[in-house]
């Protein structure tokens, strides 16, 4: 392990997020707000540590699998622990445990407060907030379509490239290009639905923050009852339709802009996502209809809203859906695992996994009558090899664990189980809110500081993909070894 | 598809049932009960319709592997539906989706009942419930340890014996040797259990009852209360360790005879299986003690004995443990999936799948820093093929996706989330009880017809390892196609 370059891309990084915290300090001189004093010290506290950590002198340049995944972890972590900063010194979160579940569940897009007040907080710390789930969603794309595939790890790669194991030398410039593409298109979203929330009414600022939220599948508000407090159907629909949009795979966008439309349209993950949300929506709406909305219109456009912002794992709400019936709430459970396509901001086991796992069982079947019959698991074109297939089913399987080992533990804080298991549910698939004494109606201020550190550790082994975050805690991972 | 054999097969089995329900009969006529004529014409009925069925002349004489699944789904339902027919004559239950739902549940050993006052049922009603526990018990461990690894479809093979596909020739002779040797062991265990419960001052008709119950891990019992009707601690740790004991591999025991203790002692399934008893009884009592139980005895008896029930999926219960805390409970619902060991009277995934699937989850781990490295997931000493593993991982995802979709459906009887989906998997995994609404305190009673249909497909897909029943409902099995 080469601990000078760990340090060193991490000092970067503390300096790009003291940059972006001057973002929330001229938003709370513009308004004149009191947390002005808490940015000023953030931004040099934060600016100064990167500073120092970026000088720490390195020989290789080059970043093995190993650091990589090292700097990926404790780079989340360490902007967390700086992020969570102004929300201490601005008086607004008294607990640091508190702020750092805050901010782990801006950067992770989760979505997920301890905050039972929104309304009392200043502004600067409101866009900080928000602003951590753009900058969490940008971080995401980066990881799992740049960084994952280029290291060999990620099971699906962006624009079909080449990618021939981890080649030390290759992998920065490559990351740096599709990076590039990324930014480009999430900026461009990023405009477009500022832009529309404004001509549908809403204030710059509230644009500004829901957008962040939308974009980045997050989920922050600046009020309690989250979009519910804006009772504009347009407003509503424009926010439901960027969170379904920001749960499609980006290189789908990048193939838009090249032209190949027919190969969008025929993407099979776009597709299985696009028909779990017609079908969800369509069961909840008729579940709800007459016995909790008036009309289908209505019933569809909650329906509607929900779907979209559950599965793309943001979280925000129009209604206190814990209230719905157990089968409408049902389906917003299974959402909650499926989450959005890869590549995408949104979390959970991802839609293309469940498609695959589908096939896998399919597969299954046949070979009960045809017990020798080698049948290949195809996506569009191409069959998967059998190392995908297994990374796939393992990852599954350990989510599964994860989901139910963690529920088991939260299980102690005297909570029921639907309370339990949907608040392990949202913070593992990087929701938010989940049901009953985690419903959209609450928080997470109810819990220990025990489990809020447990549940960051959710959080970040979601957005992480698991193993990511799973290899830092084996013994060999630590030590140097031939080869890697 | 031979159907001349089939209706064959399904007549000799029911001349079979005809000929299980003289015991009842002598029962009913031993004490002197008014079920002796439902049990009389019964026997007539079904003896009559197999003798008819046994008759359909067929040419050949082989059993294809299609074959064998159609005899061994369609033979379930078969027996089930006349197995139920003393219930409705007798008058003891009066709707026959109800009767049909208690006899799937007796055949299936799940033990999930409809009957609210068990206690009102006259004695050969009540012998009959739990002898079909006793009789399913037996299918399973032919089904399961016999024909399914003849036919080449079941994962672990008994005896290590060699199986080198279906050839139909071997089949019956080879199912019948294994067959043999079950049936003396299944017997013994009976009857020391039943000698056993006698020492303990339990009459003997309540031993031969539970015996059927525990054995057979079904858990029908003479009591409402279940065992918590009987205030014997020794009584109910002869149960606990019975259910412990039926829960294990049957070819063990036959290693146990043949002097092979090393090997048995040795055994991955059986150390894992008996650690997490040992793992789950310890947390759970002390999880309750002090809060639920008064010392830590006290604590550990009723812990294990419902630890050992759930396990074994038996369902039996020694207190309403739908009362303890949700950790508790937690690790109940945990244990509903797990299930006992592969070729036992025990339903749910089973010890050694679970297994398989955490060494493959450690696999992958592994893989995240060796992407290109061939590591072998191995039992004992024996490293497993990639068509076990799939198998094995299909048969996991098919089982999660069965019990979320089976919740989805039965939400809509308007329960809540734990009572639905705690009955899918008190269903799925052949246990009975579940939680809240189907808690031990309560019945199935509450639901509709259609549910309790749809309960008693959980309860056969369970029981027949999903893809025997699957297969079933796939479009080209009912076509006649070359090779099989």
């Amino acid at each position: 392990m080469n601990f000078g370059i760990v340090a060193k891309v991490l000092g970067n990084l503390l300096v790009l997020e003291a940059a972006g915290m001057v973002l929330p300090l001229l938003v709370s001189i513009y308004y004149n707000q009191h947390d002005k004093k808490a940015f000023i010290i953030c931004i040099a506290l934060t600016g100064l540590v990167g500073f120092i950590l970026s000088r720490i002198p390195n020989k290789k340049k080059m970043i093995k699998i190993k650091e990589a995944m090292a700097i990926v972890s404790i780079g989340w972590v360490t902007i967390s622990v700086f992020g969570s900063l102004p929300f201490v010194f601005s008086g607004s979160i008294s607990s640091f445990v508190d702020a750092f579940f805050e901010t782990v569940s801006g950067f992770t897009t989760t979505g997920a407060t301890i905050i039972d007040n929104v309304e009392a907080l200043p502004k600067g710390i409101l866009f900080w907030r928000s602003f951590t789930h753009w900058i969490g969603g940008m971080g995401v794309l980066v990881f799992t379509v740049a960084i994952l595939p280029a290291l060999g790890v990620g099971s699906f790669q962006i624009f079909k490239a080449e990618t021939s194991g981890p080649v030390a030398e290759r992998i920065v410039p490559r990351i740096k290009d599709t990076a590039k593409i990324l930014y480009v298109i999430y900026l461009a979203m990023t405009i477009a639905e500022i832009v529309l929330l404004i001509l549908g009414g809403m204030s710059l600022f509230d644009s500004i923050v829901h957008t962040f939220g939308s974009v980045g599948t997050g989920g922050f508000s600046t009020r309690s009852a989250s979009i519910g407090a804006y009772d504009s159907t347009y407003i509503r629909m424009v926010i439901a339709v960027f969170m379904m949009l920001s749960g499609v795979n980006f290189s789908l966008y990048y193939g838009l802009i090249k032209g190949k439309w027919r190969d969008v349209v025929r993407d099979q993950e776009l597709r299985f996502y696009l028909g779990i949300i017609g079908v969800s929506t369509i069961l909840i709406a008729l579940n709800l209809n007459t016995n909790i909305y008036k009309n289908i219109w209505e019933s569809l456009k909650y329906a509607y809203f929900q779907v979209s912002s559950i599965i793309t794992t943001t979280g925000y709400a129009t209604t206190d859906f814990d209230k719905w019936t157990t089968f409408s709430k049902c389906i917003l459970f299974i959402l909650m695992f499926i989450g959005g396509c890869a590549g995408s901001t949104a979390g959970g086991i991802k839609s293309i996994r469940i498609l695959v796992l589908l096939k896998m069982i399919k597969r299954q079947i046949k070979k009960v009558f045809h017990p020798k019959a080698v049948i290949t698991v195809k996506i569009g074109q191409k069959s998967l090899s059998a190392d995908v297939l297994n990374g796939i089913s393992s990852f599954f399987m350990l989510y599964i664990v994860v989901f139910v080992l963690g529920t088991l533990v939260i299980s102690l804080e005297g909570i029921g189980l639907v309370s339990a298991s949907s608040a392990v549910a949202a913070t593992l698939s990087n929701i938010g809110p989940g049901f009953e004494a985690v419903g959209p109606a609450h928080s997470f201020s109810i819990f220990s500081d025990a489990a809020k550190i447990l549940f960051t550790f959710f959080m970040l082994l979601g957005r992480l993909e698991l193993f990511t975050i799973i290899a830092l805690f084996t013994p060999g991972f630590w030590r140097d070894e031939v080869g890697l």
